[in-house]
């Protein structure tokens, strides 16, 4: 049975409900309880065209085992060595020759407003795996399907976010998705990566609670801490970076003082933020956030080719 | 059962006789014809080396596309970062390794006669798919078949080739497989860039019909035309090649004034020479052609290794 | 069934005891003297993770087939343009992920030491395809393969190493793999590459029986010669590498002068130390040993995944 039309396309989180997460969520967890040899071949003689006109290793290769798991095949392209359009091809034409060749395609590309671009051009089902400064909608999914796997519904947890809210792209993406979870949301930053006007007065419209502060320690009274990098670029004053990143680093003592065996999540690559000595604490879930990563965009991919299994929604 | 000899390797345009190119057209059109579900599994266990040693994402893609339509499996290296060649070692020495891994290897090489000395090494079947100013036979043959999937057999059909005739190497490689067909040819060129003659003498030879001339209008009058780049790189007069880029370009008013519902064929990558305003005109071909690409491939690799169905030839 | 613990990873030679390499020989053998039919599918559903950190086309895609042609499937990542890691990702962390897709990997790193680190990282079988100045374990067990191969047990044999013993990674790989057998070796090089003392020490120890020479000609009294380039960076002054490497050549009469039918193999590439002419005389092994290194990776992948067939060891 196919998925509801949401899921025809996977371009911004702005075009889920309430209700279409919540539909989501129960296929991803009824797929991952499905036994692996139930689920291989599901996918088998479909086409995934990968198309990475940028570099993001972990986003390619979790689409790809994604597809591969279900017994479907992949072609791959990488960067703009992509001959035909440093041609001056237009990212239209590649798309045509795309849709001649493949069943579905996921896109990632440095510009904002690729992937709508890349879907319009063609009827296959198009997935933005990331453009530019833009939507991230498959890493928020990843996010939500993390929380809700390790935790529960989102109803009524109290989720800190940690480091650049200013820049981090995950981030966006992920409040956008909570507001339609009755959730608080602590915002833990320095003062210059503060969370931007703009998401707050989205917040407030949807009255969703929420706190802004620079105390770390405000992390141990939640239930889901999200950490990100606090990147060196963003800072004219060397000194003030290295000041702000020691007191955002998180370690296993101060993880263990929370009060509400916070869950730790990080969308990867960490730096210094995150000790390494926090991995083994059983609340470290951002190692299984990778592999929830492929639950996701197998359930993705099944919803988009409408072939999820009958019975399954 | 296997196809005829021709279809052992694929090299050159020069190895195929009229009663090759009707086989060949007939077996594409087979396949076409079958379910993907029959066709999926056919060469299961097979692996295609895929060896681009320049980029040519359109093609490549393209044949991989073919082998997993058909159930196989792909090894790809791009580049020449093909590290045991920047140490030194010979092509011959490459495609004794690749024997050793696959059971048919596609070539594309910057160097013209490389994919015969390829071919030579092994035993296993080689497709040229383009060396250097050399034969791309491939795509010769998958516009072979546009022109017999949309108008039928090319005999007595009215062909227009326009653009950079001097250079084109889809042209040059499709006008000898027409040379075969009682087909009426007519190069609608600049000057500068008109057929060569060695081309010239040899449709004169085969007592093929064809006309010369600068006037676009001419395409009105033809059954298909065969669009083509004009690239910057060939003037040395910026300003003529402006005035010829705007002259040879084709949109939608051109395109309908024609009196014979003229199909229009480009190899793709385009640029100026065909406006977009053409794509959605149902005699606007070339986004079709690069989906009878994977087809022809389908085809040619099944040829090759000997795997086409029985009772299909 | 499992292979023995010493394939649960494949990280050293030294990992390995007589009794150890004589099981691996007989599974490798048993493996290629199935059909290809019974052997594929048997990793349908599993995918191995081909991570390139360094380029090296022959040994990535030889593993490539290995799984491909075991119904399995792959994916696969080259060079640094590993983009976590240009974020400042450490080999732990990029492991972690690994392990949330695959279920096997093959690394290949410039670091000595390496594989080690990812394979004390996670819970999948890691596979060393030659860290740095490091091991290179499966060329060594796939040169071992060759000559139980082409001529039966090592017990016996007299073995020659022929050029840069110094350096050569593959020659230590392999020595260290043959004390464990009832050898001679001859070793056959310029003073100034001659194999170093911690070597001959080992061998000393294990009353292995070793010459050194500088003689070719000592090449005609063995059963196998190991040739190795001899790489012109290792040398100082320009003409003492001309005149080596003219005398360290070997070519078809000079392989006909032997009284042994001596068995010539190469890692490949080669460049001037082997001559093409030899290419066709029936003791020629090197395009073979080519083709040993798929089925000995085949035989690998199924020991560290514990999926060698019932009735098989």
């Amino acid at each position: 049975m196919a998925g509801p039309p949401p899921f025809r396309y996977i371009l911004d989180t702005n075009q889920f409900s309430r209700q279409d997460l919540d539909f989501f969520l129960r296929q991803a967890e009824k797929l991952e309880e499905q036994r692996r040899e139930d689920i291989f071949g599901m996918l088998e003689g479909k086409i995934l065209a990968s198309l990475f006109f940028e570099s993001s290793t972990r986003t390619r290769l979790s689409f790809e085992t994604a597809m591969l798991r279900l017994g479907g095949q992949v072609i791959t392209t990488v960067g703009f060595q992509f001959s035909s359009i440093s041609k001056g091809e237009t990212l239209y034409d590649t798309m045509k020759m795309v849709e001649a060749y493949s069943d579905i395609a996921v896109i990632r590309h440095p510009v904002e407003g690729s992937s709508r671009i890349a879907a319009a051009a063609v009827s296959i089902p198009v997935i933005n795996a990331g453009d530019g400064t833009g939507q991230h909608p498959t890493q928020a999914l990843l996010d939500l399907y993390t929380i809700f796997r390790e935790r529960g519904s989102p109803d009524g947890l109290r989720i800190a976010f940690i480091g650049d809210l200013k820049f981090g792209r995950t981030i966006h993406s992920l409040i956008h998705l909570l507001q339609h979870y009755n959730v608080e949301m602590i915002f833990i930053s320095p003062l210059d990566l503060a969370l931007p006007e703009s998401y707050k007065k989205s917040l407030r419209k949807q009255n969703v609670s929420f706190e802004e502060t620079e105390d770390m320690k405000e992390m141990w009274d939640c239930d889901v801490a999200y950490v990100t990098r606090i990147q060196e670029e963003r800072f004219v004053d060397k000194n003030e970076f290295d000041r702000l990143k020691n007191s955002y680093s998180i370690n296993r003592a101060f993880v263990q003082a929370s009060r509400r065996n916070t869950l730790i999540m990080h969308p990867l690559p960490r730096v210094s933020e995150l000790s390494t000595d926090v991995d083994d604490l059983p609340n470290a879930a951002y190692f299984r956030q990778a592999g929830y990563g492929v639950t996701v965009r197998m359930t993705l991919l099944l919803l988009c080719l409408g072939n999820f299994p009958e019975g399954q929604s």
